[in-house]
Parts: structure tokens; C-alpha cells; sequence
């Protein structure tokens, strides 16, 4: 049977399927989608495609418009996985919009994140005469943008820390072996977190190591316009310039984070190739909140570390880490001297370390996968 | 529909059933059920209870006599998971009590893993005109005593190797801190081990750290009877002699395992309280091999392993590791120099490294369990 909830429920659906359409290409945005109904007929649809085009309320209105329906759109309802926006960004607000058209209802999930503009967009839709139904399907709706919910708030990206180990926790002998082979659907999992990410962040010691791309490999073109950011910690400016991270076409998207300390030389000649971003020491290491704030302030919302036992270690050790995605190959390479994926100072005591909920485990071939978030308390 | 083969099957997976009500208490002898059937109806049914009783075949046999159904057994079709025996044990050979009882037909899924036994029952059967089907649910059947299949041929314990650790490959942190927390549904499958296992082995770091009393506490009285021996690795002869497993009513089930260079005074004090047994050393440990092939002579089937990591990791690179349990809690230790759960030496090569098949993933509440098997190749 068919309750006004369930009706509800349904048009949402519709709307959250939409955003994930625009999912990894509309950061600093969040993705939003939306659906116009009159009369329980879909009269339009849309979603936010990407920062500077239009929200998603506008793009469903546009498509009502479009399929010629423009004489429905009064007295419809808009169903839309977010609040409306009720600011001027790149483009007017969408409440706006809503009462001109003069749409009857709107049905949300997700509030606002951001803390000055939460439930505003209610206010003013309801004090304009528009009927307001929030919350609907909140849950699913809200984790549709973990990065900029978290970003929005605390103006440093959301961090997803990924790794690939073995089952007892290494990722090479102590001699630096490692043949690692994951499979596909384990290397799919891992590549669509490059994709929903605008950084992605490594040691300088992988890098000599291993000297990766680290770059968005999408199939479809507009996926492979991707500019994902490369972060490279590297105190001390080892970093060898004929490093692919230097030498490819995507170089000005690298920034190399190098201490305060750090040859002047070295740097001078690594600036005229990539970035190069200084920061102070802090308990031992860069200052990895430090980096945070700049990174935030970059308008990186999501950060993935894909780093080495010890810039793993760090983020973790600095509580900055706030989901984990693991992947298990069925091995064990033993050895006290192996290379571990978390290594670090570690924590001095047991009630600091780093504690996993909203755990998921996938086998994934004969891997297994472990996707949870982070708590620190 | 029923065919020939399905019923076949059906009767088998009944005495497969029957076998497992004996679980981890027939050591030295295999699990075995059987059922017998005459015209589509069970005229009795029975498993080995424990070595020195009857076999599953001769239960069968006595539980249709117990029935009032002596008559019925000439002619009738005994199903049993294992070929029957051939050879004068503490029982005389079934093969004789099937032929002497004219029972027409003898089903059985797994061949006698003895290579010198295997196959020889269902010739002398043949010849004296009992009809024979072999194989059926013969992988089933055969899984059913992995320890027993292992020991049979290779005269030393089948070796499972059983390790709680956090996702980062670790159980405790530099300072020594674990609270371990594994849910009920772990602890009760790590129980299992125990009950399935001749011998429980640990080093002696285990005992000086913890003083455990590796003893298996079953619910049931004829599972709390289980006599688990417990080994204690500790070449140097370091054990307190105050220790649980040394003092507790089962400490003639203890064993520790001394190097031939150990301190005579101590050996000889220890010896005063449970058995000791003097190894050398080879690869600059404890022989594991030797010790492997003591264990067998003296009917240690299986041998749990719920070492530290050095335990552990000799464990795995002297090849001897045949299963492992592995439970991850959700955490993450770090720390270079935190407890691993697998330290030891460890590979040279990549190629050497344990590989795991037959992979069983399962959420235990929020941690999660590893069951595989292990190869060297």
C-alpha cells in the first residue's frame, strides 16, 4: 500500500540516484539531486553537475521546461536530497527560485551542514507560504556528501585513509619485496576513491619507491578530466626531480609539502617544476593540522592517504583520519622487520587508539575489503 | 524427484550428521557415522563414540538389533562417511562384521586416508560379493578429520593456528597495554578450536605474560572431560613455577619444551612438577620439526597454536602452519614498535611467503574471522 510517506520515499530515492550521477566532479559543491511532481507524475528531473552550472532544483525546473510541462510547474512539488540553498553563491539562491515558480511543497532530506545557513531555507520557503516536509530519508541523504558535511563544518577536508596489507598487517618484506597483485574489483574500489577525492596524499618514500601516477584513471571522459590533487610529504626535499609526479603533464597539480628547514637550494630548483609548501615541525613531523587548515582553505574536501606505514601512522597519531578502507590479500609475510601499514610512534596508551564503526566488510575476489569510520574516543 | 544418487546423498549427509555428535573426542581415531537401511526405511543408525569403542558400522548394526530389527538387517544397504576398516585395531576389522551380517550393499563417501589400508576394504568387500559405492559426498566426508587425514599420512600434527589482532596486524602496544575485547560468538568459536585439538602450544612469553590455563571449558560433561595437553615453548627454562598451567589439577598435561642447553638445576626442578621435553636447536630456535614428529608418536593429531608473534612466525616459517584463525578487532594499534601479532624473522623472498586458499570471511559481531588453509607453494 502506498502511504504520503512512502510516496515521499520514493521520489527521494529517485532524487539520491540522480546525485550520484554528478558523484566526485561537483567539489567544492556538494552532489544534490532533484524531482519535480504534479499530480503523481514526474513533470522533471535533475541534478547539480558541477560548481558554477546550475543546483539541482534548477536543473529539474529547467527539464520541466524542457519537456514542455512549464505551465505544471505551479502547485507542484519538488522533492530535493538537500535544504535549498538560501545564499547568493556562483548562482541566486534556489528558494528563490521555488517561490517564483510558485512550487506548493517542498520534500527534503538532508539539512543544511552548514551551521549558519541549517534550516533557513525552511524558514523562509514556510514564512513565503510554501508547505515544508523535512527529513525524509535524512540518513541516506546526508551521507551522500561526508567530505562536505565535514568540510562545511570544520573547514579542513574529510580524510579516507586507504591500504593495501596483508593479513598480518605488512605491505612488503623487510628487504622491500613486495609483488603485490590485487584484484580488479579491489583496484575498481580503490580507483573510485581517487575519484570522489580532490587530493590525494603520499610519503616522499613512496614515491621513491615506487614512483606512481597517482592520478584518476576514469574510463569515461568526463571522469578523466578529473584533476585530482597530489599532496607529497617530504621534510627534508629528497624527492627526485625526474619523479613522474614532477615530470607529467598534471606536475601543476602536485604540491610538495617540504619542512621550514628544508635545503634552500633544493627547493628553490623543485619550485620551478611543481608547488612547493612549507611548514613548521610539529611533535616530530610536519604539522599535519597545519596542513589540514591550508588544504581546507584550498577547497580540498576530501583527502585520500594512500601513504606508507609511517605517513599513515601520522594521520592516525594526529586523529585525523575519519574513514579507513583496508584491503586484506590473503598472505602473511611475517618478520618483525617487514614493512608495516601502520607503523608510527604508535599511542602511548590503549583508550587513544583509534577505534572503527559503521564497519564493512567485502570479500572481494579472494581479497577482503574493510570500509568503517573513525572514532578517537 | 529422487534418484538413486540423491538418496544416496541424503543418507550419507544423515550419518555425516551422526559423525559430528563426536567432535573432538574420538582422538586418535576419526569421526565416523553410519546408517542401515533395508527397503527405504532406517533400521538403525550410530557413530564412533571414542577410540576403544565400536565402530560407527557395529553402533549401527547393535542399534537396529537394540530396535527389534535383527531380521531386517540381512540384505540391507549401511551408509557410512568413512570406508570401513579392514585391520584388527582395539576392534576387530568391520569389513568382517558387514560380510558375516550378509549385508547386501555398502555406501561410503571418503576412501581410509591410510595409504596402506586405503581402497582395501572395498576389494576384500567386492570379493566376498557385497555390492560397494564409493565416493559419494566423498569431499564432504573427507573434511570431516582433516587432523586425522593429515596425521595419518604424515605421522605429525595437523597445525592450526588460531591469533586475535587488531586490523593493523597487532595485539598489543610498545608498552605491553591490550585490553582485548572479542565478542561471545568469537571466544566461542576459538573454544572450538580447543575442542577439535589434541594439544594447545604457546611460548613461554604467553604464560609469563598472562599465566593462562589453555584448559578447554566445555558446557557439557563429556566435553569438560576433553584432556587438552598443553605445550609450553621455552628454551631457556624461564617458566614461573608458580604458573597456572605448572600448579592447576592438569598439570600432568603440561609439557614445556626445553633446550637441550638449558639450566640442569631448573630442567630438574621443573621436572619435579610436569613433563619436560629436551629439543636442540636448529635455525637458531627450538626444532620444530622434531618436535612435530615427537607430538605425532604420541598421538597429538592436532595441535593448536595460539602463540605470540615469534611463536607464531617460527610456526609459519618452518612450513608447518596448516590452518589458520585469524579474528580482527576493530582497531587500529599503531606503532612501529607495537606487539605484532606474526613477527619472527620472517622471508627472504616474496615468492617463500605463506599463501592462503579455501578463504571463510565472517563478521563476528563487529569483529571479524579469517578461517583458511594454508600453502607454502
Amino acid at each position: 500500500m502506498q502511504t504520503p510517506e512512502s510516496i515521499h520515499e520514493q521520489y527521494i530515492k529517485l532524487a539520491i540516484k540522480l546525485a550520484k550521477k554528478a558523484e566526485g566532479v561537483t567539489s567544492p559543491n556538494p552532489i544534490v539531486g532533484a524531482v519535480l511532481v504534479k499530480d503523481g507524475k514526474i513533470i522533471g528531473s535533475g541534478y547539480h553537475h558541477r560548481a558554477g552550472l546550475p543546483h539541482a532544483e534548477i536543473e529539474a525546473i529547467n527539464d520541466a521546461r524542457r519537456k514542455g510541462n512549464s505551465a505544471l510547474i505551479p502547485g507542484s512539488t519538488i522533492y530535493v536530497t538537500l535544504e535549498p540553498c538560501s545564499t547568493h553563491g556562483k548562482t541566486p539562491p534556489c528558494v528563490n527560485a521555488i517561490i517564483n515558480e510558485k512550487i506548493k511543497c517542498v520534500v527534503y532530506g538532508a539539512t543544511d551542514p552548514n551551521p549558519l545557513h541549517s534550516g533557513r531555507a525552511k524558514k523562509i520557503l514556510t514564512d513565503a507560504g510554501v508547505q515544508v516536509i523535512d527529513g525524509v530519508l535524512a540518513e541516506e541523504c546526508t551521507s551522500l556528501n561526508p567530505a562536505f558535511n565535514h568540510w562545511i563544518v570544520h573547514k579542513t577536508p574529510y580524510v579516507i585513509l586507504k591500504s593495501a596489507m596483508t593479513l598480518d598487517g605488512k605491505i612488503a618484506t623487510a628487504s622491500g619485496e613486495s609483488k603485490w597483485i590485487t584484484g580488479e574489483k579491489a583496484r575498481r574500489y580503490a580507483m573510485n576513491l581517487r575519484k570522489i577525492s580532490d587530493a590525494i596524499l603520499v610519503g616522499v618514500n613512496t614515491v621513491i619507491a615506487d614512483n606512481p601516477s597517482l592520478t584518476y584513471r576514469g574510463i569515461k571522459r568526463i571522469e578523466s578530466m578529473k584533476k585530482l590533487r597530489r599532496i607529497i610529504l617530504d621534510p627534508n626535499c629528497r624527492i627526485p626531480l625526474n619523479s613522474t609526479v614532477v615530470t607529467d603533464r598534471f606536475s601543476s597539480f602536485t604540491t610538495v609539502v617540504v619542512s621550514e628547514n628544508a635545503d634552500a637550494e633544493k627547493v628553490r630548483k623543485l619550485q620551478t617544476c611543481v608547488n612547493v609548501l612549507k611548514l613548521p615541525f610539529r611533535d616530530g613531523r610536519l604539522d599535519l593540522n597545519l596542513l589540514m587548515k591550508k588544504l581546507g582553505e584550498d577547497n580540498v574536501l576530501a583527502l585520500l592517504v594512500e601513504g606508507g606505514g609511517n605517513t599513515n601512522a601520522a594521520f592516525f597519531e594526529s586523529r585525523l583520519v575519519n574513514r579507513v578502507v583496508f584491503f586484506y590479500a590473503p598472505k602473511i609475510i611475517c618478520g618483525r622487520d617487514a614493512v608495516k601499514a601502520v607503523a608510527g610512534k604508535g599511542f602511548s596508551s590503549w583508550n587513544e587508539i583509534p577505534k572503527l564503526r559503521n564497519i564493512k566488510f567485502k570479500k572481494m575476489g579472494d581479497d577482503l575489503m574493510i570500509d568503517a569510520l573513525v572514532s578517537y574516543d
